[in-house]
């Protein structure tokens, strides 16, 4: 396939996805082309545009194509309450349960020092400049219960502590549904110390 | 997230490419925005230019940016063989077995009446002009093992039969490197069959 440096190309490009390697971005090379050209098009439109024209939030770092997201403006939200969440995703999961309605500040990833990602690269100065405006009563720490989420929950936390915020955690306890007998240990521990 | 229509879009867009759900098109959309823009402008550009350049080669079907493919020009091929494989990702793994000098026929596809795919959405008529032509003395049948690619041979073997051709098959038989008693019956049932 030496004289295909478009298709070469398209295949190099679809590896950048996460989680597609190569035998992965070969079928979806020749999917598109050979059953969704318009699909490839679209694709190729909705990549430029949003490259464009996404950017963050200036309050909360959330993706946005204004100057402030459309939850920030929101002036129904309880402006005294501070939700911090890894990722958008984590953030939409938050606003499907219905039971938030504060404000919210993306970190936009996790503390992850084998990756390199240290407190600055997080931008948690932003965060706390935002944590002390001083309308802000509460700091609810959402990011996911994993090491790295903790890790970045606890420095967080430690750096509310010291401006004189008190922050709170998600409950960890046992999920809706599920039955003890199959529960994980670590999480009926939990359940058991935080229990109410 | 209503005001990141873009951002919505890309994630339309992205499910498009197959075996990629809702929750892949996010994670990678959101790498794209987070950590690869130059990523998501260069895939833009390759699946703009692949769009536009790349069609099939009008001898062997595979696709190429030429009006023939490198392989069909290549006068050091033995045009007297044409070996029919689905797609080019099959071609490519004949080719790196370095044992095969002949020409391709790339079906695009398989015969699946299940999706509509019958021997005329298949361009079979333009692989029997190919293999009728004259120059090719043997039709090698290289489609998958599978339950539609079988089918697919066979019914282009009888295809070929009806016009005085005698295909031939990839032998089926015991893969290199494997323990007898590890292999699946059918297979050594017929390698037992086709010995020699």
């Amino acid at each position: 396939m030496s004289d295909t440096n478009a298709l070469d190309a398209l295949i190099q490009a679809l590896r950048r996805l996460p989680g597609v390697g190569v035998k992965s971005a070969q079928r979806m090379a020749f999917h598109l082309l050979q059953h969704d050209r318009p699909g490839a098009q679209l694709l190729a439109q909705a990549l430029h545009e949003a490259s464009a024209h996404v950017h963050h939030c200036e309050r909360c770092h959330t993706f946005t194509e204004a100057q402030v997201c459309a939850t920030c403006e929101d002036v129904r939200r309880d402006r005294s309450q501070l939700c911090v969440v890894e990722t958008p995703a984590d953030q939409s999961a938050m606003e499907r349960t219905g039971a938030y309605k504060g404000l919210y500040f993306v970190l936009m990833g996790k503390l992850s020092p084998l990756d390199g990602v240290g407190p600055n690269d997080l931008g948690l100065k932003k965060l706390f400049e935002r944590a002390c405006d001083g309308v802000v009563q509460e700091v609810i720490l959402a990011t996911n219960f994993t090491a790295e989420g903790e890790a970045t929950a606890y420095v967080i936390a430690e750096g509310l502590k010291t401006r004189g915020l008190r922050p709170t955690r998600l409950a960890r306890g046992v999920p809706v549904g599920s039955e003890l007998e199959y529960v994980d240990l670590g999480t009926i521990a939990h359940a058991l110390v935080d229990r109410r």
